[in-house]
This record gives structure tokens, sequence and C-alpha cells, in this order.
């Protein structure tokens, strides 16, 4: 690969890029989708009344919470993923060895969301809050080493977009670092801290 | 993003909206597909006699009704999906979001699939039809949305094209509502009223 | 939609054939890889000695069987697909909803699978066969539908390809059916008979 | 298909090769994705106190390094495939055959992560290896078809580029196989082997 890139892409650069995109949306889809493979009811509802089974349902309101919440995490995950990809336009095997690991811990967040929502101690909410906050920091080491020097975005991005992408990618992590202590005075308390990720996440369009 | 697009779309602005309907496809193409992982024989079977696993193979039918109606479910959702997109052609962050309850709807899909597949009770019946009717509203929501003041469509569209489309939008969630009120009376009622959304997507074309 | 379509392409309807082709991309690839999921050793495993692990492993060999066939067989059902739509340049709703079908069929190949691979008496060899025709009848249907009259094919399509694609779509289903025959004799006699596609397929190129 | 393929390449050919790195993405990304389907907390966990749930989370650490080993290894299989496609550029019958070859071996990875995860002992070690060898083998197959006499890889490849693809191509497997012997003395050490892939696959860029 070229170690001097050009601003000029040649055709098979922009598949080489396309591949990148192609294949992480794809990891993103996968682990958004198979979170519903993990909502099952008791056995015995095969045979339960009306009643009985509306209250089966009710009772496993802790997996429609998990989710919920890691629908829309991994969603957050990938709308940060998509923006930053608007400005990397060349990449090198480093790129895609990070883009692996951002892949990896999201990929990895079904295990957490079903530990979370069979058992919401604290010890769940701390493993949740950690494989999150590593999203986020392979996520900002991802925009960092991309956009040092512009070293594989635009020449022409602005470097107020460049801050923005770093304040962006750190605010999921360290909602998610703080919620750590927080689960310490009370799990529950930590959860709710990470409803705050929603609005931060807009008000630092 | 700019906050009052041109007509004419960037190369940029083309590879966003592709990762949209990209990663849309491909968690409409997990959930339809994974449908097929929860058709499972009992234990037994692995040494059953020719006539014995006919039997077992017979006695699973409502899995298979279960498949065939959430695939053609999934699968008409996505052909909702596939033309309004036709129509949409830039993209804000509400998009996105909107978009992302879409497809938190159609992955959910397979979970009530499960339970009715299992109970066909008017419980079952209900929670099927609610999910389906839910993925409904989110698809008319994304719709009102991108095409309000033709806040994200083509200029060009016709008026006529962005009313089809809510109509549309609207048969499915309708019957479905109207099912939970059959439920009452019966639940295979409301499942055999559930045929009636093909012939009407068809006739709304 | 357009009733009489155009040679030319607009941009607009590349996207909307180019989501056709993705979403069944990926339904294909989801069916052939989740083959692997049904591979498990019995739970006693985790403490074998290294020859009980190794006899562990070879008494699954029909697991390992069923996995190489049905991904062969649903690559072979992806590389018709694929060359069906180096020739299919349009599409309407019926196309769609055929596609829909072929896929339907696809992806329910992992449950035969399964059944085969615990079970490989005469009623599973059937059902498999069953499910592979139908996959093989769907996707004639499609061919046929797309080419007559060359309703959604490059107009300069030479003849030949157009009999050629309807001759090499039934290859597999004429096949698998006869397979039912033979499993009626004897189901292994079956199974051996579906080597017969590879070869055939390759001559009829 | 054109047996003297042309340098230029048209529309249709273009779509076609498309689809075959489209769905080989979309198989390397399940497969890596479905690997954390694998791990799972034992039943009692739902009811753990937080130091018993602790311990649980530690107790089955062999998942955590099995998930992050076959994801690296997937992920540098999934490179060594990106490399190879910037250089092929038109596509046989053939070729299709050997990626699925490729495609069929990197599905297959989750199984023995599975058993070596349950179970580190000799023979799923060696499991593993062939495994992995065969991704490998059969990537090197594919390379080696592709670029004999440049018969699908660009014209203007130079030699050099050929014969790294080679020896990269055989790094992975060579070092596996080695591993296969060590495994006898002492299957740690030749997990421990493994870890030599990835400074050895940059040496060799």
């Amino acid at each position: 690969m070229s170690k001097h890139p050009e601003t000029q892409l040649s055709e098979k650069d922009k598949t080489g890029m396309d591949r990148i995109v192609f294949f992480s949306d794809a990891v993103f889809a996968i682990a958004i989708t198979i979170l519903a493979l993990d909502i099952r009811l008791p056995e015995a509802a095969a045979h339960a009344s009306n009643a009985q089974l509306f209250n089966d349902l009710l009772s496993i309101w802790p997996k429609y919470l998990g989710y919920f919440i890691s629908f829309l995490s991994i969603g957050n995950f990938w709308i940060i993923h998509h923006r930053q990809y608007r400005y990397i336009e060349r990449y090198d095997t480093r790129l895609m060895f990070v883009n692996l690991l951002v892949l990896m811990s999201v990929a990895f967040i079904p295990f957490p969301t079903s530990v979370i929502s069979e058992n919401g101690n604290r010890t769940a909410t701390i493993l949740y809050a950690l494989n999150a906050s590593l999203v986020g920091v392979f996520s900002a080491l991802l925009w960092a080493y991309a956009s040092y020097k512009k070293r594989l975005i635009a020449p022409d991005t602005e470097p107020a977009v460049v801050h923005r992408g770093i304040v962006r990618n750190l605010i999921a992590p360290a909602i998610f670092l703080l919620s750590i202590g927080l689960a310490f005075l009370d799990p529950d308390l930590a959860k709710f801290s990470w409803l705050a990720i929603a609005p931060a996440a807009v008000l630092v369009k």
C-alpha cells in the first residue's frame, strides 16, 4: 500500500475502502440483530393459558430492556462509525487492525447484555459498562490514528471536525466509566446514567 | 451535515446513504434468515423410525406456519423500506434514528414468532400483532419525517407518491391493530385476517 | 414502476436492483454460515481425555457431512442466482416476491440439514430432497418470469442463454426429485445421487 | 463467461465481481460475529451474588481467549482475502468454487473454537490448527489459481506482488501445521506459537 497516498483515489482504492466499510456494517448489523436471540420464554410457556403466558411475557421484562438498551448502544456506535468514515478516505493495514478491535468489542456486546438481563447486579452492570467503554476507546483510537496529521482523512477536513470527532468519541466511554463508580453506590443508578448518552450525543453534533 | 442540502449529491453523501440502506438490508436479511433457527425437532428424533420421524415432522407444523408468515411479513416490510428509499435521497441524524427504530422492531419479530409457534393462544396472537403494528408505525413515521415538505426526498417527487407512501405504510399496522380486536373473539380468526395484508399491499401499488 | 422500462437504466433503478441482489446475497451468506451452529459436541466432552475427545469428534461425522453437502448446495444455488442476475436488469414487485420465495426455501435448508445429520433415515432424506427441489423450482420460476418475452432481462440477451438458464435451473430439482424415488430403495443411495449435481452443473455451463 | 477476458471490464462483469466479494465479506462477518454466541454463563448465574457472578465470569476465561484468538484469526484471513481481491479483477466458475472452499473453512472455525474453549487438550488444539491450516491452504490455492499466468489478475501486476501473495498465504498454514507437532509436546506451547502469526504477517507485507 502506498505510504504517501494521493488525494485522488484510484478505483481499486475505492473498492478497498468500500469493503472495510461494508464488512464493518455487516458485523454491526449481525451483532444488533442477534440480540433478539437471547429473548426466550421458560419451557412451560408452550402450554400456558392466556393469563399465564401474559405473566410469563411480563416476567422477562429485563430481557426487553436489555434488548432496547443494547440496540440503541450498538446503533449509536454504528452512527459514530458512519460519521468517521465520511472523512476517512484512505486505509492502511493498521487502520484495518484498529477497525477490527472496534468490531471485536461491538460483537461482544450480546454477552454482557445476556448477563445483565438475567442478573442485574453490580458485577453485571460493571461488565456491561466496561465492554461499552471499550468500544468507545477503540473508536476514539481509530479516529485519532486516522486524523493525526490528516494521515488518512481528506486533506481539506476542517480542524473543528477533527476535534469534534475526538470529543464525540469520548462521551460514551466517559459516561460508561463514570457509571462504574455509580455502580458501587447502586447498580440501577449506574444503568439510569447510561440514558444520558443519547442527549449528550445529540448536543455534540 | 448540511441543513439546506442541494439536489446535487456529493460522492460522500451518496456513500453515506448507501451505508444506511446497506446496514438496513443486512438487519432485514439476518432477521428473516434466523427465523429458521427456531425450527427444532424433539430430542428423541435422533433415533426415530421413518414413521415416527414423519409424525415428529408433522407435529411441529405451527413452526412451519410461523416461519412462513414471518418470512412474508419481514419480506413485505423490506419491500416497503425498499420503495421508501427509492425517493429518500438525503439523510440526517434524525432519519438514522427513526430508521434504527424500524430495524429494532423488525429484528424483534423472531421472538413473537417463536412464542406464537409454541403457543397459538390469544396472548401470543396479540403480542405478534403488536410487534408487527409497531414496524408499520415506525415505517410510516420514517416516511412522514422524510417526505414532510420534501425534507429528505427528491424535490421533483410527485405529491401522489407521497400520499400513496403514507397510505401503503398504514395498511399493515391497520390490519394488525384490527386483528387484536378479532383475537378477543378468536385467535385463529385474527391470524387468518393477516392474510389480507398481501392482496391489500398489491392493490395500493 | 414503469410498465415499459427502457434499456437505459436510471441511477435510481440501478440502486433498486443492487438492493435486491445485495439482500439476497446476505440471506444466502447467513444461511450458509449458520450451518456450523448445528455442529455440537456432547456435554461430557468438556472433561474428556485426548482419546475420548478424538472419538467424540469422530462420532459426529454425519454433522460434518451435512455441513459439507449443504454448504455446497447453498453455494451452488447462490452461483445460479449470481448467473441469473447477470442478465436480469430491471425489476417489478412480482420479481421481488418470487425472489423472496427462493430465499425462503434457501433459508430453510439449515433445518433439514440438522434433521438428516441426526437421523439419516428415509424420511429425513426425502425432507432434504424436497426442500432442495423447492429451491430449484422457485429459482426456475424466477428465471422463467424474468426471461419470458425478455420481460426483465437485457433486450440483447441471446435465446441460447435463456434456454440454458432454464435447463440449468432444472438439473438440481430433477436430480433431487429422482432421489426421492431412490430413497424408497435405500436412503444412502439417494444421498449418493446428490453428488451428481456438481458435475451436471459444470457440463451445462 | 468469456474465456479470453479483456482488461477493460464491462459494467456487468464489475457487478459480478462485486457480488463475489460482497458475499464473501458477509460470510466472514457472520462467522466472526457469531463467535460471541458461544460465550455463556452457567444457568445458576441468574441468582448469583456480586462475588459469585464475578467468579463465574472469571471461570469462563478460556471462552474469552477463544473469542479473542478466533476473532483475530478470521480477521487476519479477511485481510488476506481483501488484499488478494485488490488484484483479482475477473472471475470464472472455478474461482467461485475455490472461493466457496475458503468460505467453507472460515465458516467452520466457530466449531473448533467452541471445542478448544471447553477442553483445551491436545486433540482440541490439533483440530483447531487443522481447520486454520485449511483456510490458509484454500486461500493459497485461490491466489495460485487466479495469479497463474495472470489468469484473472490485472495484466500489469508486478511479479513481486504475485510471489509475495504466495508467501504471505503460506505463513499461517505453515505455523499452524508446525504447531501440530508442538501439540504432541505440549498443547499450550502449540497455542502460544499461534501468536507468531501476527508479527510474521506484518513482516511480509
